[in-house]
C-alpha cells in the first residue's frame, strides 16, 4: 500500500452484530476509510438507530446489498446469511479483497458442508486464523499473504483450535478422545428475534444447544485440528448459552498419547505461542476469564494435566465478536494486504 | 411422627447461603417449627440484616453455635466450615437427626478425604441423595430411612450423579472415559468476601477453577458413579463460574461401552426416573435450562447419543441451593423421618 | 366456599409471562384446581414447551381462547392484549369471577383511557390493590369483597401507590410535586420479540422509556394517589429497563406539605402498614432490594426525609410478576371469595 | 510538548478500578509512556494478577506509593483513599501534573467538605469537566489550560452536571426543584470486599443507597449546577446500584421556570453541545442506553418536556469508569498540556 493511502472498506450486513463489530474495529484502524454500508430489510435506515454505539457513523444510511453498491472498494466484508456470499463475491472481481464473516467458505470437504449446512458448497477460501500451527511446520498465516478471499473462522472453532492445536501439532494428544464444552455469550446467536434469546429468558440461566455432535462448528474444529496434527481428529463438542452478551469460554480436554510425560505438555503450548501477539498462555496458576478479553482481540489460555484421568484440560477465553469474528477478520486482512498484523487491534480488554 | 406435632428444627450457620436456603425451604414446610438459629461472627445480629428475604424471621437474633443452643431440637442442620461438624454432632446425641450441609461425612475412603480436604476423616454418614440408583438394585433412599445422621451431597455431585448414574447402573458406559464440565452460579462459592466473587468481576464473565482434577467434588462424583455401576469410575471434572446467582448446568459425557446400541440408551434413563418426583427426563428435543429450576427441588435432564464419537452427552440442570443443598437435605430428612418425601418442596421453578 | 371444595380456575393467555406466573402461584394454592389453559397463536402447543418451569403442567395442551373453553370455571384469569377482555368477560356470565390481568378496566375516567390507550373504554372494575388506603378511611380491600370482576393493577402502579399512598392519606405531601423514577426487570415488557429486549441488548445496560409523562401507568398512579389523598395528584413518572428478569425498584419522592415535621413522617407509613401481611416497612437503616422479594408477594419499603430539599424519598421493591401481577391478582381473588387473603402466597423471596 | 516526545506517566493505586481504567486508556494514548505503578497492600504483586485484562503490562510489579517512586514523571494519577492525595501532591513539586481521581479537591467550600467527608479540606484544584458551561459564558475547559493540578469529577456529578447544566446556563430551570435518580454499575463502588457487592447479591437485584441527601456527590452536583446557572441550586439525589459492571444512567428532572416554552427547551441543549466531541444529544425519539457508551468517553443525552407536570426530564448515560473517571481525567490532562483533547480517547462503545 502506498504511504498515506487509506483502504476503502465496505461492510455488507452492517446492522448485525458481526457487521457492527467490524465497524467498531475499523473505526480504530489507522489505514482505513469506511465506505458503503449495506443491509437487507434495514436498507434506508440510519445506522444510529441500529448500532447506537457507533456514534461517529450515526448519520450514515444503509444502502441495499448489491454488487453495484459494494463495487469500487478495496475491501468488502460480508456479514450475510450463509449460502449467499459466494455469488456476490463473484460479481466483485478478483482484485477486491472479499472477507466472508459467514460459514460458506470455511470447510474444505463439500460432503461435510452439505451434511451440516445443506445446499451446494460454494468453494473453499483461505482460512483466516493466522496463528493456527500446521502439521509439518508453518502457520496458517502463510496462506493468507496476498489473499483476495478470506473465510473468517467461526467463533467456537477459533477458541477451540487455538486451545488444542499445539498439542496435536506436537503429537501429544490422542485424536479420538477429545471432548469440548464451551459457553458463549448471546451475541454469538446474532440479533435474531427468537424467544429463547430474550433477556428475560437468558439472564440467570445457562442452557445447552446443538448437543450430540450436531453443531455446525464441529466439523470446522475437526478440520483445524486435523490440519494441525496431520491425522484425523474427532471431537465431541457441546456448546452452551451463558448469561452474558459477549465471550466464549472453551473447556477443551483430550487424552494424552501414550508415553507423554506431564512435564513436557506445557512446553508445547509455550513454544507455539511465544511469538504471537494475540494468543497468551497465562502464567501457571492463573486461569482465563472472558471478562479479561472483552472487546479485545486476545485469546487467553491456560492448561493443566490431570494425571488421574490421563487427560490435558486446556481452557481458552476469547471475545466471540472480536478474536472470534471481527478482530480475527481484520487481523487476516492486515496479513493479506501486508499491513502490520495488529493494525487497528488491541490486546487489552475492557474490564471489569 | 404424631399427627399435628411439628418438628422442632435448629439451623447452625443461618447467615450463610446454605443455612438461609434451608430456612427458606422450611418456612414452606407444613410439619416444621423453626427453633434456634446460630452463627459464628454474626451471633447477636438480627436475621433481617443478614437474610433480608426471610421476612417472617427478620426479628430473630442469631445465637452462638454451641451444643447447648442446638440441644433439644428434633432436627439440627449444620452449615459449618468443614472439619467442625463431627465433634458438634457427637455432643447432640443419637436421637437428634443431624444433617451436615458440609463435606465432612460424604466420602467413604479416609485416604481420599485426607488427600482432598486434609486433616482427619470424621467418618461417613448416610448420603442424602435418595434417587441414586445402586448397583445390584435399589436406591440410596433405602439407606436413609430411619437415619439420625445425614451427609448432604455436594451441589456438583448431585447434578452429575443424577445425570450419569442410570448409564452406569445399566452397564452402558465405559468407566474410564467420563468427562464433565459444569457451570455454577456464584452462590455455590458461598458468601466469602473474595475479589473474584465481586459482582463487578462476575457479571459478563465466565471462568474455570479447580481444573485438572483438583476440585473436591471429583472423588464424591466418582464414589457415587462407582456405587451406581459397581465398578471403579474415574471422572475428568472441570467446574466453571457463571454470571448468575444460582443454578448448575452439568454437561456430562461418557463413552458408550462396546456393543451398546444408541437406541437402547434413552430407555435406561427413562426407567431410572419414571417414578421420581424430582428428577425429570425432558421429552426429546427439549434441553434443560437452569432458569426452569430456579428455586425448585427439581433436577431436569436430557441426553443425546453422538454416534460420530461414540459418546452419550447428558445435560443436567439443578438449583445448586435447592436440589443441590437445602432442598435435597429436606427431602432426605423427610425420608429419614417417614414424612412424605416431597413435604415442603416444590418442583416448580421461579421463571423467567 | 364449602370445606374441601376446590375452585376450578382457567387461565387465558397461559403462554405469556403474566399467565405463567398466575399458574406458578396457583400450583401452590391449597384451594385451587387448574382447569382450562388457553392461548392464541400457541393453541395446540404443550405447556412444557412454553413454560418449562411449570413441570407439573408440562403435558397440558393449550386450547383456543373462546368463551366455550373458559365457561364452567369458578375463576377465569385473562392475560390478554388490552381491548379484548371486556367482550370476553361479558360472555362468561356474572357468576364467574373474571380477573383481568390487563389494563382494560383499571381507569375510571374514559377520557383518560382514550388518551393513553385509544379505542373505547370498556368500563371500570374493582381495583385489585387491597392495601391501598382510601381518603376518609378504609382500604381498597373493602371494595373487593364479593366482587365478580377484578382489574389487576399495573406493576409500576402497585409499587408506587403502596410507596406514596400513606403520605397522601395522612395529608403530608404536596400533590403537585411528585417525581418517580422506577427500574423494572425485562419480564415487565412481556415475551414480545423486540430487538431491544434481546439478552445481548439488555445485559449490562440500563435505558429509559416512556419518558416525559407518556407511560400508560402514569394516570393509573395518579388515580390511586388521588384516591388515597382526596385531592388531585400529578406525577412525573419515568420508567427504566434494568438488566434483570424480575423486580421493580421505585424511587418515589414528593415535597412535604408546609408545616410537616420530619419526625412525623415515618409514623404515617408505620401505621398504614402495621397490619398488612405483604407490605413491610423495613427497620431504619435498611433499604429494599429487588432480590429480597424475588418470587414473593411482598412489597418492601423504606423512606428518608431530605431536609435540605424538603422532600421525602420512599423506595419500594416488588416482584413485578408476583405482587405486581399474579400474586396481587390471587390475593384479590382470595379477598373476593372470602378465602384467607394470603392463601397460596408467600412473603419469602428466593435469594440470593 | 516537543514533537515525538512521550509523556512519562505514573499511576498510584494501579490495582483499583479507577487506576486500572486509567492504564487501559493510556495504553491507547499515542503520546504516553507508562512509568511507575504503585499500590498499597498490593505492592510487590504482578499487575497481571490484579488487572488481568491489561495484558501488555502483565509483568509489571507494583511499587509502594511513595513520593520517591512517583517523582520524575510528567504526569501522576492518584487513585487513593480520600484525605491522602493533598500531602502526596505537595511532595511532587509544582511542575508535575498531578491528577486526583479521588474527591479531595473537588469542592470549593471547606464547610461542605467537612460535613460530607470529615477532616480538614485539602484545598480546591481545577475541576476536570471541560464541557461544563459556566454562567456568564465560557466552559470549564478554559480553567484547565496549563493546569498542574486537576480534580477529576465524581462519576455521578459528571453525568448529572452534563445533563442539567445547559438548562441552568440558559435560565430555563427553577433552581429549587431538581430531582435526580441515577443507577450505577457496581464498579462505581470500587473493589472493596463488602457483602452487598458480591455477585450473588448484585445479580438480579436493584437497590438504593445514600438516600435522603446523604450521598457525597450531592454537594458536588449542586456546586456544578450553581456554577452553570449563577444561582444556588439544590438537588434531591438518589443513587441506586444496578446489576451491571459499568455504566451510569441518570434520570434528571427539573421544574421549568415560569414562562419557558416547551419548544425552546431542546435548543438550549443542542447549542450547548453542538461542538463537543464527547457529549451527544441524540436525535428525537432515541433514548440513551448505558451499553452504547460501554468503554467509551461519551456522554449521551436525550430530553423530554412533560407539560402535564411542567418538568423537563433529561436522561444521561456514561461509562462511570471512562467519562466518569479515567477518560474524563485523560481528557483534562490533554487540555492541560495542550494536546488534542481527544488523544487516546474513543467515543465508540463496545456493544452489544
Amino acid at each position: 500500500m502506498e504511504p498515506g493511502k487509506r483502504l476503502s472498506v465496505a461492510v455488507a450486513g452492517a446492522s448485525g452484530y458481526a457487521g457492527g463489530e467490524v465497524l467498531r474495529v475499523l473505526l480504530n484502524h489507522p489505514h482505513v476509510e469506511i465506505g458503503a454500508l449495506t443491509g437487507a430489510s434495514n436498507a434506508g435506515s440510519r445506522l444510529g438507530e441500529l448500532q447506537p454505539h457507533l456514534l461517529p457513523l450515526a448519520d450514515r444510511v444503509l444502502q441495499p446489498t448489491t454488487p453495484e453498491v459494494l463495487a469500487g472498494h478495496d475491501v468488502v466484508f460480508l456479514g450475510l446469511p450463509h449460502g449467499t456470499s459466494g455469488a456476490l463475491a463473484a460479481q466483485l472481481g478478483d482484485d477486491v479483497l472479499v472477507v466472508d464473516l459467514g460459514a460458506d467458505h470455511r470447510l474444505t470437504d463439500p460432503a461435510v458442508w452439505e451434511r451440516f449446512y445443506g445446499g451446494e458448497h460454494a468453494g473453499t477460501w483461505p482460512y483466516g486464523l493466522p496463528e493456527l500451527p500446521l502439521a509439518g511446520g508453518g502457520r496458517q498465516r502463510q496462506n493468507l499473504v496476498g489473499a483476495r478471499r478470506i473465510a473468517v473462522p467461526g467463533c467456537y472453532p477459533t477458541a477451540v483450535s487455538l486451545a488444542l492445536a499445539p498439542g496435536f501439532a506436537a503429537g501429544l494428544l490422542r485424536p479420538t478422545d477429545v471432548v469440548v464444552v464451551a459457553a458463549s455469550g448471546t451475541s454469538g446467536a446474532g440479533k435474531a428475534l427468537k424467544p429463547h434469546l430474550l433477556g428475560s429468558e437468558v439472564m440467570g440461566s445457562m442452557s445447552p444447544y446443538g448437543v450430540g455432535g450436531g453443531h455446525r462448528h464441529t466439523p470446522e474444529i475437526e478440520q483445524n485440528l486435523t490440519l494441525a496434527g496431520g491425522r484425523d481428529v474427532t471431537v465431541s463438542f457441546t456448546p452452551t448459552l451463558a448469561p452474558m452478551s459477549r465471550g466464549i469460554l472453551a473447556t477443551c480436554t483430550a487424552a494424552l498419547a501414550e508415553g507423554v510425560a506431564a512435564a513436557d505438555v506445557r512446553t508445547a503450548w509455550q513454544e507455539a505461542y511465544a511469538d504471537e501477539a494475540f494468543v497468551h498462555l497465562l502464567p501457571p496458576g492463573q486461569w482465563p476469564t472472558t471478562a479479561q478479553v472483552h472487546g479485545a482481540n486476545s485469546c487467553v489460555l491456560q492448561l493443566a494435566v490431570d494425571e488421574h484421568t490421563g487427560r490435558v484440560v486446556v481452557v481458552a477465553a476469547i471475545d466471540n465478536l472480536v478474536k472470534g469474528t471481527a478482530g480475527g477478520a481484520v487481523q487476516s486482512v492486515n496479513t493479506a494486504l501486508g499491513l502490520p498484523e495488529a493494525a487497528g487491534l488491541t490486546s487489552v480488554g475492557v474490564a471489569p
